[in-house]
């Protein structure tokens, strides 16, 4: 007989003659209740196991974390907290749960023991709500593109440019490194490489996906991306994934618009599609502040912090107002930043950002116009000479969520940037032959999905909104 | 003014004052009709404009691949072949295109040429329906799945686990291939290593699926998977698009009927969605054959072939059914094979599935009941002892388009294989939690998606179905 989801029992609609229900035992209480969950939901099934007729061997079998099928009527339970429960009348282990050894026992577990426990943490509540959010979120991201009739576009992993400089790379190799080939001249020979030439990991899609904006008019990749960058923070991953839509004839100001509707549409569609797993994640945040002091509470509860997002446009502001700002700004006066804002021109650090969103304007932010120098190559440079149609998106308790920017669609203009900076025209030409051949006016940007997913789920650490985190020192799975 | 697509415009249900369309010139003919695509659709549209009061600076430089600008009213079209076209009133050049440099004329290209030309290619008709076939193929995938509630999960690239056996790996390091740190005995010392050991490219997310899969009950992956096999085939890539689902529960028939369902909703979807993309490929296809003799030609057209799928049953046939008819089959007896089948137990070669696929059933075949020795450790290993639950599906001018199994859920039986093909215990330990904690009945499949795409679009050449392929000394972009 086939079993039925969890998920469907619970949104029965009637008592159910003989259902069939698979899973994993949560808990077993007085010898009689069952929680059962499969994933498909948050919410466990209750099971009344008739105890007095079930064998002592096979009540012993039912522990945390077993699986087990149950077979019985689905009826109106008589306890609190449940509509329907299964009447059982057939139970069979399916495999067991050793209760001295089974790591994932019905209590709490540090975040920082389910992290070496990846592969098991996603059977708590916790983690399967993230999961299913991460899962519902990904798939906002591809229907709000497709709606709009963007092209997805599968940039590659493995790439032979190195010249994109958005970060450190890894280096990708089928060379036996206890017995490097080696050119006349004593180097590596690369030419001896799986790939012919020196080959890395890939820190962005954007350069190949222009090329192919510049043809299908709008396309946006969603795929992994890589950093060998040394920062063990609660905020960076050496294996992320990004989100990288380029729109052909759009300006900047239409790609901040694309950005802020974009943002929105997937909150509201995990709103819309998660309720179970959010309301259990806002309560696991509000029982995880009360150990805090009042002045480190959140004001607003997960549900309002996403609600208020929805409702509220973006505050967008010239990166020139927002030095103006940070300038006169009490912690900047009193020189409570580590950095102190002097001038125009200065990068601003992670504690800017945050002050901004999180004190002054108290919503997500858009800084926009950003000095030249401090900026990528390929972005649009202004009439004033000086700033490029660079954005950043800035959100509270995350930074910054989004990078984007109006690209330089003027060949030489380009050629004279990359020149300045040493960026090899020829490794490039390829990249150039978008501004050779039918250039025009557009805009893209970045999103780090993880972040996204940090912020949906109140979450504090990147690694806890991926399955399987890669950070220094740390691959293991 | 906002500008309107391309693809809009030709769907209008009337004629319309002033519009704007931005797109590249694909012809430009007698000096006055322009075929202009944005990417939104395979179609052009024709921009009329008026010649005669147009400067000759600017009718010059209206070239293949150049930007332009056009705005107009929405007009019926007196010629034939389009409904409605754009009377020009302002015309504006957003990007030249010289003709002498611009490889991509309106004429005919070898696809090897426009393979190193793959930031270009798509701007042609043949490549710009391909991708966007691919983009709404990816999205039928994820349709798909999440309708039915399977999670997405992101399994990692970067992988620590070698023990997968599915092919050769890439390595990943940050070390300095030119000045490798040593351990004491003198071997590289991995510890120094980003990840403080050895890592690669992953080659398949099941292993980890798996262990998501037995808590979240359906899961599937859909993401970039590696070889570093010298494979410079038409049929392999160093970097493809993997889809991997797992279901908790599921045995091998309920694994095979759901990858056929999900075969033939994709297909159905591309027949729903990308009509006119596979049209022109329909055209394209029969043009290409014009030239081959009448006996190779196809039997079917593209779009019967599609068809077929979706209305004939995967014949189900096992492995040893398949020897037999083998073994029997007239290339066999005659000796034309270049593995000719004697007995039971031989490994098929492509030129046998495609004589089962192609000549003897004439359609989709699912292969299962493999011997137990030419496949992978994890399959269910069947009663009989020598046979596991796994099942190919082979396709007709694909060959082998998903490879699945039951996978084997008994702790001890599972060990002792590994023992046997010593797989190290210790490295897989957080596999075997899997089987040790709740362990059940379970099964998924991996389907490559850049050959579901060669069937789709009836292309031929694997590296033609992915915007910038990796192969064998190729890693250009």
């Amino acid at each position: 007989m086939r079993h039925t989801k969890v998920k469907d029992l619970l949104n029965s609609t009637t008592t159910l003659q003989e259902v069939n229900a698979k899973g994993w035992v949560r808990t077993f209480r007085n010898n009689q209740f069952i929680a059962l969950n499969d994933g498909s939901t948050i919410n466990n099934i209750q099971c009344v196991v008739d105890f007095e007729n079930t064998p002592d061997e096979i009540l012993k079998r039912i522990t945390t974390g077993a699986a087990v099928s149950v077979t019985g009527n689905l009826v109106e339970s008589k306890g609190a907290g449940q509509k329907y429960e299964i009447k059982v009348a057939k139970l069979e282990i399916l495999g067991d749960s050793d209760p001295e050894k089974f790591p994932m026992q019905p209590k709490k577990h540090s975040l920082e023991f389910l992290r070496e426990n990846a592969h098991l943490r996603v059977r708590t509540n916790s983690f399967g709500a993230i999961m299913r959010i991460r899962s519902v979120l990904s798939f906002a991201v591809h229907n709000y593109f497709q709606q709009k009739g963007f092209v997805y576009v599968n940039t590659p992993i493995i790439t032979g440019a190195d010249a994109e400089g958005a970060g450190e790379m890894f280096q990708v190799t089928s060379l036996p490194l206890d017995n490097l080939p080696k050119t006349e001249e004593g180097t590596i020979d690369y030419k001896k490489d799986f790939f012919g030439k020196h080959t890395n990991l890939t820190v962005s899609g954007q350069l190949e996906g222009e090329t192919f904006a510049m043809a299908l008019g709008q396309i946006y990749t969603f795929g992994p991306t890589f950093r060998a960058e040394n920062s063990n923070t609660s905020r960076h991953l050496a294996e992320f994934w990004m989100i990288e839509p380029e729109v052909a004839f759009n300006d900047l100001d239409a790609n901040m618009d694309l950005a802020e509707d974009f943002i929105q549409y997937v909150i509201k569609y995990a709103l819309d599609n998660c309720g179970d797993d959010l309301k259990f994640l806002e309560g696991r945040l509000l029982e995880e502040e009360k150990s805090k002091p009042q002045a480190e509470r959140s004001e607003m509860t997960l549900l309002e912090k996403l609600n208020f997002v929805l409702e509220n446009n973006f505050k967008r502001v010239s990166y020139t107002e927002a030095i103006d700002i940070l300038r006169e700004s009490t912690p900047n006066k009193k020189k409570k930043f580590s950095y102190i804002i002097n001038e125009w021109g200065a990068d601003l650090q992670s504690e800017h950002e945050r002050y901004l969103v999180e004190k002054h304007f108290k919503c997500p932010v858009i800084l926009f116009d950003y000095p030249a120098n401090i900026k990528a190559f390929y972005m649009r440079l202004n009439e004033d000479g000086k700033t490029v149609r660079a954005m950043d998106i800035l959100f509270p308790g995350i930074g910054e969520i989004v990078g984007g920017s109006q690209r330089e669609e003027r060949f030489d203009v380009l050629v004279e940037k990359m020149k300045a900076l040493g960026i090899d025209e020829k490794e490039l030409s390829w990249y150039l032959d978008t501004r050779r051949f039918g250039s025009a006016v557009h805009s893209g940007f970045g999103l780090g999905f993880e972040r996204l997913v940090l912020f949906v789920t109140g979450m504090t650490n990147i690694r806890d909104v991926i399955p399987f985190p890669r950070t220094p020192g740390s691959a293991e799975f």
